[in-house]
């Protein structure tokens, strides 16, 4: 089932909340209120509501919801119920770090591949994934990899993106502070640490 | 003027909107309209217009958005109109991607001090910032420093937040996927790549 009307700021709320169920279940908890699940993800609690009720209703009046089953719908909307194979693009000090990331686990995402210029760093292995080189981008298609997360230095981001679609790559998350330009059909997710960090000031006295 | 009405949300959207116009800007344009600035950054129209009524009328009818004054107006809501003194806490791979990282300059941001707990780092300088032992965390409340960045392994962020506390610092981004407990009165935003990267299978076909 797809959920085409979904807006994308629900999208995008969709696995913060996952995570904090996640965060819960781990805590030892198996149902929670929408009100204590907006306090911890730091969320309106009418926002969450809101944005459960895309989906048919969740919880159960007076119980909230449980968070297995909660989590389990979230992971199947986001279409998160499989293993999802990633390819990482670039293994300075950022890819390293993404390497070393162990969170992705909570989403059922796998590094299966890693590709650097450098090569000093070809052929070496991190987190038992041999590092290969850019070159061999274009056998990503036949991998079975769909997704990749681009972590080189701003200046080569637009090849590394023009040889991932020429892989077949469908959504890439892009850590290069460029805006990078793809087909309309290919999903591009621009992460920028400095807008996060933007939003502090304002709640700063 | 302080706007206490402001949504999250929208706090959250307003430095995406910043970053979109700073690079129409650098393209040379001088105006633009909501819905080119919403296909921009890949936001609604009614959402970024909704967003703006928060701080009155912005824009012209028929011309659009001042990209300058209206850059400026954001910047000013999100009290980023000053250069702001930042902290790192943990020069590791991300640490040191954070530092090199060259978008903070578009909110005023300045990375002043850096932390780590390895002798080995500590005394090198990075950036033209030298980076200091753990232990002068305290010295942050003297320093005109009120945010910091904690960018250490996941079971050392706990002592890290409550040794910035101490230290008088009013805002803290994180990037470990530990949820930090601190006083009320202090702003966390928790950074995790994964919650980025879990939006992306949703559109992919």
């Amino acid at each position: 089932m797809r959920y085409s009307k979904i807006p994308n700021e629900t999208v995008r709320r969709l696995p913060v909340y996952l995570r904090g169920l996640a965060l819960m279940s781990r805590q030892g908890l198996s149902s929670v209120s929408s009100s204590k699940l907006a306090d911890f993800v730091s969320v309106n609690p009418w926002q969450i509501r809101k944005d459960f009720s895309y989906f048919g209703d969740f919880g159960t009046r007076g119980v909230g919801y449980n968070i297995e089953n909660l989590a389990r719908q979230i992971k199947k909307i986001l279409k998160l119920d499989t293993t999802r194979k990633t390819a990482l693009v670039g293994v300075g000090n950022l890819g390293s770090a993404i390497m070393a990331y162990t969170g992705f686990g909570t989403y059922g995402f796998q590094i299966t591949a890693a590709f650097d210029n450098d090569p000093a760093k070809i052929g070496r292995k991190m987190n038992d994934v041999a590092i290969e080189s850019i070159s061999m981008l274009d056998t990503l298609g036949k991998r079975q990899v769909d997704m990749a997360i681009i972590a080189v230095p701003e200046q080569a981001a637009q090849d590394v993106a023009n040889a991932l679609v020429r892989a077949g790559i469908k959504g890439i998350l892009n850590f290069s502070p460029r805006r990078i330009v793809v087909p309309k059909k290919i999903k591009v997710i621009t992460i920028d640490i400095a807008t996060d960090l933007a939003r502090l000031p304002y709640y700063i006295p």
